[in-house]
């Protein structure tokens, strides 16, 4: 059975303006390779209704599960839940269960649950909450589409929250070799390679170490024979490779 | 006259994988707010053909520039030019000009201009060249769809490159405050901020510092005047900000 497939959306016109940069996609990246669930689309979109829901139609559709980070506090740029649930042509009000959580939150800290605050457990009806142990305002699950703070900590203690209840399939395995040899000198046997090998993905990631070219090949997979098979092949063909 | 309008495509398996962390992205969105270039989007998509031609041509028409990272050097999986050209309809073949550009270089480095290196060459007709310096293989520019390396110090001088010649549009001025408080108790009184200047982008992005709540207030505009006004604004809501 292939592996789920997935899209991730990240919201901010603090990405998009080169004042942050983006660090959430690197780590769901990797989590889902984990977790043999394949990332095969990132959007990166302004803090803009349209923009949102644009991308939201253009993915949820394509892929098993779309994850989106950003935009889910409670100031007036936080419009991301609002979009997603136009996305699916729904409204959005508070509901009772994630106000319950943000009233207790609140009360621990003293502070006054007001009307910004109340903002952040507008939850679409359907969907499910996501918990989020840093600062306990709620993401939500609607069908296929994930939503997530855009926080670093809070997004990556989301998706902890996310993913067991999500099926994987066969995590991604990754071999790699350094080639001491410009990518120019390689390229036609490692093409060969590759067409012997159709199911396995073999990238080729130049380098300049000590003023000499390299490459350093990437294999990877699902099928770990295959990955072997295709490493003591590469091995072969350049004996010269860095351990 | 509105500034200039951008997107992104970032190419590259490897990035989706999780194994390498982009930073071309965040480049690119520093320089062009340096110039007054809006970035309004930015795919990333895996060295797959289709979905390459997929951005490229869900891209080009919205916007007045497309500028492309990775998959351009002489490897079996760098297929970013074929599929730039498939987009527009067009096929490619080396280009005199981009091989005597090659061979200069592969003459002065004392390797062969093999093959799979000129594969490097093959550039749509049509397109103007985009120097590199680094490692001379050029990139191009295929109407408004700038195409360009993935590694990062070759895309960064690609890029130093190509801006002279495009038209910038006013830079994005950028002020921010930081403010003590939460962003709950902030919300509703920087809402009504934003609500005034309706040409600014008025962004709050929350902190922890020695275990207190804050929020750092971004103000970004093109003109300067009304970027100032919001700022002695802010700054009289909130007279406890941060120097």
């Amino acid at each position: 059975m292939p592996n789920p497939t997935a899209a991730m959306i990240v919201i901010g016109d603090e990405i998009l303006s080169g004042r942050t940069r983006d660090s959430n996609m690197h780590f769901l990246a990797g989590e889902l390779s984990n977790r043999g669930i394949d990332l095969r689309e990132v959007r990166v979109v302004p803090d803009v209704h349209d923009a949102i829901v644009a991308a939201v139609n253009g993915l949820r559709g394509r892929f098993d599960h779309v994850f989106t980070s950003g935009g889910i506090g409670p100031t007036h740029d936080d419009i991301t839940a609002d979009a997603v649930a136009a996305a699916f042509g729904l409204g959005l009000d508070v509901r009772d269960d994630a106000r319950a959580i943000l009233a207790a939150h609140y009360a621990k800290t003293g502070s006054e649950l007001n009307a910004a605050r109340l903002r952040m457990a507008r939850i679409p009806a359907g969907a499910t909450l996501i918990e989020n142990p840093i600062s306990s305002a709620p993401g939500f699950s609607l069908e296929n589409v994930h939503v997530m703070a855009g926080v670093p900590n809070v997004f990556q203690a989301m998706v902890a929250s996310l993913l067991p209840r999500i099926s994987g399939g066969a995590p991604l395995l990754t071999q790699s070799l350094r080639i001491p040899r410009g990518e120019g000198e390689i390229a036609g046997p490692l093409a060969e390679l590759a067409s012997a090998f159709p199911t396995l993905s073999i990238g080729s990631y130049p380098f300049i170490s000590n003023g000499a070219h390299g490459a350093t090949i990437v294999i990877r997979g699902t099928e770990a024979a295959d990955v072997d098979a295709a490493m003591v092949r590469l091995a072969a063909l350049f004996p010269e490779a860095l351990a």
